[in-house]
């Protein structure tokens, strides 16, 4: 883990130098620094970053030793950076603060210190360059007609490659045919919620706890919603006897979120015989099955009946959120109310994003930056729980092993409300089950910790904080309790 | 006009070539050759497309005219281009035959040998190298929070930018608090209809004709639709009157679409004060307000009332439909419930391409290319004009102020079937008023002809082939007859 700096740094800033061709024209030093200022000042790298040594910055850049080390003795001057004989230049700064050249940060929004809420990957490790280059390779490519008004379903060449994909590196049966690009699970369940209801369906069953935003969508799109219990093999299937009709079930079957339970082999297929009993639809929320750490990798739900199961995946925790683009595997009996809603949503998603990705899964590099993350990430789930463990041995923790986020369960709302203050207090940002708004009515108490967010450098020392913080509360006594 | 084709070479291709970096690395003949194999194979250019002198692409690429020379040479050699003595090197083969390396195209979608079906602005002169330079910006300046989950309401860069060009180009009264960055008009009209429908709307009246497509989504929101008919004036606001509670208005002031009718000053005073003696929402589609050839510029009605009118614009006419961004700009009454709608709908659009377009208008790029493109456009609706006023002196044409498309009145319904018929077995795209859905009812016939899609370097064959071909249904007759 030692040179996980540097190593970011080839993956991103530095591959971002190469493509501004800094390599081969004049002026190499003052855009080396001026490149560096800008990083600080935006917060690309914040104080504590480690710069690469001059010599390797050199070879990468391809310039000389000694343009390298009179950029860093200005911004040394000017007090960006500070090096010590014997150890590595490192950022001191921490920018924002320095005006300058305007921030397109947006302003308002709530700036954490460490910011462990879950659901978010490591923006500071999106693959810049590598995307740039994929958006490039498709407006180089691109025919004219991609860029007008295009297939509601998404382009061909993303289908076709991500059929390619999900088959091999999720186990899904499908074919470009019944694929639909999206903009992002949020976009996909409100269209399968509108097509269901277009058909006649009344009522969706949704796991509780889950997302308020996604009970939000589905009953704005004039469903009504029954909860289903998660217990330790998941999803309580049997519940859906309860109601009197259910057309479909919204589900997290390869880790419930957020509690983080898998759900059981007699479940699954409990689960499908209903939904064929019943013609109903089971919708497979796949958000993070790329990251698992322990145990066999479930296949998706999807593969044991595509006919009976949509299943939506995402490249918001693999690669950045802000892209929006999504898939779902559509059973062919659906698709065209689905391709239907989406064509009344928005047309169709952004061409040239649909395009980048297609370029990124064609070339491998979707494949290696999951492969890089999934090291990472396991690194800080390892490091996160022997931090935790240790400091706090009577600790409930769930959901460890795969995903972006763990859950410490805790004994009760109000103990959940005062750590979050505190947290909060600390620059922390966490969320609560009960106060997330995770129960349609209530449910046991705990605090999900998302260990993605944060950057590399500074993944370390929020892991610290945050288990100081916890010490408090949980230090002496058991953190659940019957 | 001589030179159009050659300037289109400077704005797109050719700035392909200098990204690519053509100009400054090894293997430039090979590279020139590629590059423009590729841009015949896939279709970028056609047949008869004019190439740029040597001389005049050697100086661009700044490379020796040896070079393009030999490129030219081994092109012609391979029978992709041809050059005659005192006349311009042209694209001899028509692409997409060649096979090589795949297609980025969609198979499946209807080939026109001439679109001129309406709505579709020239793809072929979408500014390739501007928008990846300003994605490359984008990419490179934002911080890292731009990539995850951002604000519902849209990137403050572009909001601000966006601010400030509306209210200079098109005379809004906003600030960049009231603007909301969606996809594009379809999402922005299933935006308000869903707020709308949220806070107790129940009905809303729309053009007749209008897109099929948009009173779907308004009908799919739980709307109630009331039609309004369309005379000279525009909308006939008077039959508002007619419905018990009309909660909207839904309506294309600037230039009715199909018709292409303005509507008058006296209408938008009676429209406006009906709204705010009702407190009902005007919600005002400047889909291409941005090309006017004739008469003075309208403003905008939101600049008579900001608090009764919902302001929607789009890229979709300007850059490319495929780039999928549009903005509201919102009364305050409506806009928290129009950011939750798009909260459920997507969360947000689309990050690097929102920074993208904030840096296109803040370069003046965005300005620029509508200057550009206004000329064109203009150039071909006088070359359009001419040609069907010369040939078919008795056609009844409307619409042709502004816009992209003008409406050719037809005499019945059975006449736009011929000619729609007789105009696709010719490889021409066309759409009719009353084939294509315009009308709730019934209404006048007629033929929209899109100008802008087709193009450049063939847009004159195309007018010639449309005249040629409505000239066997309207030689003789008027076009339309009492």
């Amino acid at each position: 883990m030692s040179n996980s700096r540097e190593e970011e740094w080839s993956n991103s800033t530095l591959d971002l130098f190469l493509d501004l061709g800094i390599g081969s024209r004049p002026g190499l030093r003052a855009r080396i620094e001026e490149g560096l200022r800008d990083a600080i000042r935006e917060g690309r790298l914040r104080a504590g970053a480690r710069l690469p040594a001059t010599r390797a910055l050199a070879r990468d850049l391809n310039v000389s030793r000694g343009t390298v080390v009179q950029a860093y003795a200005q911004l040394a001057a000017e007090g960006w950076i500070a090096g010590r004989r014997g150890s590595a230049t490192a950022v001191v700064f921490d920018g924002e603060q320095g005006g300058g050249r305007p921030s397109l940060r947006e302003p308002g929004a709530v700036r954490w210190r460490f910011d462990l809420r879950p659901g978010r990957p490591d923006a500071s490790s999106f693959p810049r360059a590598e995307w740039l280059r994929a958006l490039r390779r498709a407006l180089v490519l691109a025919p004219d007609d991609v860029l007008g008004y295009g297939s509601a379903q998404g382009q061909l060449a993303l289908r076709n490659e991500l059929a390619g994909y999900l088959a091999r590196a999720r186990g899904l049966r499908v074919r470009a045919d019944s694929l639909l690009v999206s903009t992002g699970f949020t976009q996909s369940l409100g269209l399968i919620a509108r097509a269901l209801e277009a058909s006649g369906a009344a009522s969706v069953a949704m796991e509780e706890p889950s997302m308020p935003l996604h009970r939000a969508i589905v009953r704005s799109c004039g469903l009504r919603l029954r909860p289903l219990g998660v217990d330790a093999e998941g999803l309580r299937v049997r519940e859906l006897e309860r109601w009197p009709a259910v057309d479909a079930v919204v589900l997290t079957p390869n880790r419930q979120h957020p509690t983080g339970v898998t759900l059981s082999p007699r479940r699954r297929s409990r689960l499908l015989g209903w939904a064929r009993a019943h013609g109903s639809i089971v919708v497979e929320d796949d958000y993070d099955g790329e990251f698992r750490y322990e145990g066999h990798p479930i296949g998706p739900l999807q593969s044991l009946d595509p006919a009976s199961v949509v299943y939506a995946g995402t490249v918001s925790k693999t690669l950045a959120p802000g892209l929006r683009l999504g898939w779902l595997a559509l059973p062919e009996r659906l698709r065209q109310a689905v391709v239907r809603e989406k064509e009344r949503a928005d047309w169709q998603s952004g061409a040239l994003e649909q395009l980048a990705l297609a370029e990124l899964l064609r070339s491998g590099a979707y494949d290696r930056h999951i492969r890089r993350m999934r090291l990472r990430y396991r690194r800080r789930r390892d490091l996160l729980l022997d931090a935790l463990r240790s400091a706090l041995p009577g600790v409930e923790l769930a959901g460890t092993a795969a995903g972006l986020n763990l859950l410490v369960r805790l004994r009760d709302a109000t103990l959940e409300a005062e750590i979050l203050a505190a947290a909060s207090s600390a620059g922390i940002g966490l969320e609560g089950l009960v106060a997330g708004g995770y129960y349609e009515r209530s449910g046991p108490a705990g605090i999900i910790v998302g260990y993605a967010a944060v950057p590399e450098h500074c993944f370390r020392v929020a892991a610290e904080a945050l288990v100081t913080l916890l010490a408090r509360f949980l230090g002496r006594a058991r953190s659940a309790s019957a």
